[in-house]
């Protein structure tokens, strides 16, 4: 066997040298991942070309460019300048790409970390699509947040996206696991005359240690899923990024047993427009897909809104929006809990920077099930060796 | 997006420290995955019991124990003593294998380093599944040739496998590379109105420097398979395996485009018996599948054989043998070259390890086609990151 997740690479200072991350990003295929990942680009685009003369005419910070694709919509919508920040190799080929799509006298790309680079300007917009799994893994953001003290436009500066919000679920979830379980139970002794059944609480346990990210039915959901937390990306400090924590409770709308708690997030950007440039852009198929939930968060959002002047456009990851790469987070228990309808799930989140490598993520969950605890203090480390895909 | 292979992990100095190594096969999942491998494990399975005398009343040293399931076969197949060595968690799962299964007489394990751990005794036989991707990745071979060294009897004692052998082939495989540059020209533009197809030459680059793990189909190969390199694991040094090199040379069946270099490997174990205990235990349906290149190894090898009495037991992970998590290893060319029936192939490897990270490893491969390069020494490196799955 060769080990798929060994993780070791050339890091000698783990918690400041960002080469591995960054090395990560040179090569083509996770482009080509997040580029096919529709949702994601579409909505990007669309949010982009709603700014409409908020974006016509100004200047425009990219933050982790990429292959610059988010610069070319800016300036295909009209920005007088974009500042494409990327830190890694690929930063090479964001140039052919502003070349290719003949946009190099307004799109200029930076080959630098937001940390060491600097701009001629303050600029009227920050884009970025900095979000990880569990919406905080790489800490991406911390950069973006960086950006926007250092360059954006006070008062009138525009954040894309302007605001993020995390749900929780609790889910029905056997099937992984029982499978996993198992195996071990059964495959070797008929096959080999080899008992392995003790190794099932150590698969059960290898489960509830790691955070999964897997896609999850919305049938799975035993609740109307909860804001967990959410963030203002205009507002948001560094301070605040570092000990974010939130509370949540569901009443259960079925009876069945609970095996994980679930979690996505959404992202949302201001509207100005209704113009595209003309051009067929994926949408998703709300009204097909559309829920109790997703209707109830939109006329949330259509009050509150205050930067755009039309419902604000939202990216989404739930399980009953189109899929994206992103799937959804998986927190499992080690043991299924019984719920009857209408119980009372509550619970806590907390969201801390990884003590060993700063892109990692350490997640502190507590669960109680009618005032029972399930989880106290549970500490799940999102890492690229524990996370499970 | 995520990075799901930044690699960065906690090594302060990753020339020494094999705790992410050790770490990756902490977890149950690898372990799943190595056992549901059949032909891996009923191979070996039939190994230990086809050593007949050779193991019954002797000691057993297994490198590399995992969930302890060689270590038990031995016992099964009646060893007197196994010193099963692991040096990471899994350890204490095979422990309590070891006591499901009734040989906690028989078998000791022995939670640490084979380099930091020592044996009250020679033993005669050291079994191991010390093979990676490319037979080498991982370099777990290195410890096995220090326990061989150490602990086994000099003259009379065992190694399982006894012999590996690495194959190279040329093969028409333009099926994952020409899609994923395609990818660059047609899809972003149809969608997003944006052009990207300067990324396919990149896309092409990045395909050629990774090392691909993949299955690939027998009708693939453009020639007759030839061994590139053939080690003695009862004689060969530490020092030979970290210069290991090799010359090959084919002869084109058949006309048609060549995209890759293809390797696989297989390992053989000598065979002294022609028990089992009884049970049923997965046997290749080589009748179906074997080839004229089976066909031929066998009887090369079956002249050869010294240590054992009968016909040698082969693990092959060829792609005419069953299905193996080892997959092949392909090495891609920057550009597909037509080779026309009868055309000469030629060229060298070198195996050497990782400057970086010794459990990484770097290929050195020279090619050339009718006397002109392919090929210059073009380095290969295969990394957990850099190898594409």
């Amino acid at each position: 066997m060769s080990a798929t997740a060994t993780g070791a690479t050339t890091t000698t200072t783990p918690d400041t040298s960002d080469a591995p991350y960054f090395k990560s990003y040179a090569s083509i295929h996770i482009h080509e991942d997040m580029i096919r990942d529709e949702a994601r680009t579409a909505t990007y685009r669309r949010a982009i070309f709603a700014l409409g003369d908020r974006i016509r005419g100004k200047a425009v910070c990219d933050v982790g460019a990429g292959t610059g694709i988010l610069s070319v919509f800016c300036a295909q919508a009209g920005a007088r300048k974009v500042y494409a920040i990327e830190a890694s190799d690929m930063a090479k080929q964001a140039r052919l790409i502003v070349m290719e799509n003949n946009v190099q006298d307004t799109v200029q790309v930076i080959h630098g970390r937001v940390e060491d680079v600097d701009l001629p300007e303050k600029v009227d917009v920050i884009v970025s699509e900095w979000m990880g799994y569990f919406l905080f893994y790489e800490s991406m953001f911390e950069s973006v947040l960086l950006a926007r003290d250092r360059w954006l436009n006070k008062d009138t500066g525009l954040m894309l996206p302007s605001a993020a919000t995390l749900y929780m679920c609790p889910v029905h979830e056997p099937y992984l696991a029982e499978e996993k379980v198992a195996f071990w139970s059964t495959f070797p002794k008929e096959r080999y005359g080899i008992s392995m059944a003790s190794l099932g609480t150590f698969a059960k346990q290898c489960l509830h240690e790691e955070v999964a990210i897997d896609p999850i039915e919305p049938e799975q959901c035993l609740a109307w899923p909860v804001q967990a937390v959410s963030i203002d990306c205009n507002t948001l400090t560094l301070a605040e990024l570092r000990s974010i924590s939130g509370t949540f409770a569901f009443r259960a709308i079925v009876s069945n047993e609970m095996h994980a708690i679930a979690a996505w997030f959404d992202v949302e950007f201001p509207c100005f427009s209704d113009e595209t440039d003309g051009q067929a852009v994926a949408q998703p198929e709300s009204s097909d897909r559309e829920t109790a939930q997703t209707t109830a968060r939109k006329r949330v959002r259509l009050e509150q809104t205050e930067q755009g002047t039309k419902e604000p456009i939202v990216l989404s990851t739930s399980p009953d929006a189109p899929p994206t790469h992103w799937r959804q987070t998986l927190f499992r228990l080690l043991d299924p809990v019984p719920i009857q309808q209408d119980d009372i799930i509550a619970g806590s989140v907390r969201i801390l920077p990884d003590e060993q490598y700063k892109r990692f993520l350490g997640v502190q969950l507590s669960l109680k099930h009618k005032g029972n605890s399930i989880l106290e203090n549970k500490h799940f480390r999102l890492t690229d060796g524990s996370l499970a895909q």
